[in-house]
């Protein structure tokens, strides 16, 4: 009650299963009093390209453009594109972000890994020395609930489907000291019953009402290659 | 001698470390009496996001968009958008694929997933029964070529950098039948000194000289997590 969530949410197709996942999020957590947020990727027409348009103004080196080094130097005088601003302000003031998309080549859609490259700069969401548990984001937790394509056997054949989420949840989280909730895994709702995906988006229901009672994940190498 | 090689390409920055990466590439392989094509991402303005815009004429089902499903109903009847054809015919006729590009929140930036997400659409690059081993891009191998913004030892203190290639290298290579060659790492090249980074130039001729007789890993479990 009165915590503030943000939802990332890169589908195309507002009557998918992934629609539904967000329709149910967005009224389970505003019926418990939280303020919610969503950033539509696709509907905002969201710029996966980290290019020199993320700089408004001069560059800090115009000589050879260097994305990282000017998106810093950037956010420090205010000089961020407005798309960015605002992404940055919604993550401010969010409490938990949740990342909502169907898994596209063991990994999120582009549109999506796009808000991480150009939203998560550096002096916004970890700086030199201040990466991990002491990251800039420290404070926050986040939760990736996802799709997938295959079957959950399908993906347990050659490794656990943990492995993916490394990069995700380790690498881009973790590193800016946000913790991470247990991951929420729909596994191919194209491919099951009608019956099977409304139990699917049932549970959906039932872990949002507990869901601030959870601990986050330990994460460590631990829990994603034991 | 006669080989095809397409190298994707993800810098926005020629005088970057990874243009003087790419540089080499295409004139030693060049010289080796290869055929080279470049896909450089940036400069090609490649649209990272996927979305109705990739089929050309009538939907399979305008009710609801599937992108999977679409992608690959348009792929069938030649309905695809110009842009993926044309990458689609640069990777039928290649003979290895390299991915050159700067490491992003330890995974490929968003244009060149993009690249993947698009362009390896089923039908193509897999089918229903056709993945991994048997999948449709067989005979082709692939290089993934990288820099970090962090050293060796960064890596190291919170797992082996082989565990972000795992959704790259096995999800998306290994899914489409690809064999995989070792990883091709440059290590923090804007933080060392200049006699650093021209060895390590200098490494990645050597490298490409006698690429060719290189073995590809074997890209199961054990050689990401042993």
């Amino acid at each position: 009650p009165g915590k503030k969530v943000l939802i990332v949410y890169a589908h195309q197709e507002p009557k998918s299963f992934n629609g539904s996942l967000l329709k149910i999020a967005v009224e389970e957590l505003s019926k418990q009093g939280c303020s919610v947020t969503v950033s539509d990727l696709y509907a905002m027409h969201f710029e996966p390209r980290a290019t020199r348009n993320d700089i408004v103004g001069h560059l800090h080196n115009s000589e050879a453009f260097n994305y990282g080094v000017e998106t810093w130097e950037a956010y420090k005088r205010g000089g961020l594109s407005k798309d960015l601003i605002e992404e940055q302000k919604k993550v401010q003031e969010a409490d938990l972000l949740i990342f909502q998309f169907p898994l596209f080549w063991f990994n999120m859609p582009a549109i999506l890994k796009g808000w991480m490259d150009r939203v998560l700069v550096q002096g916004f969401a970890y700086d030199l020395s201040k990466a991990y548990d002491g990251g800039l984001l420290q404070g926050k937790l986040s939760l990736f609930s996802f799709t997938t394509g295959g079957s959950k056997e399908k993906y347990a054949i050659r490794g656990d489907i943990r492995y993916l989420l490394w990069p995700m949840q380790h690498g881009i989280m973790h590193f800016c000291g946000v913790k991470v909730l247990e991951p929420h895994i729909c596994y191919a709702p194209e491919n099951v019953s009608e019956e099977k995906r409304k139990e699917m988006l049932t549970a959906w229901t039932q872990r949002l009402k507990t869901l601030w009672k959870e601990e986050p994940i330990d994460c460590s190498p631990d829990w994603y290659f034991k």
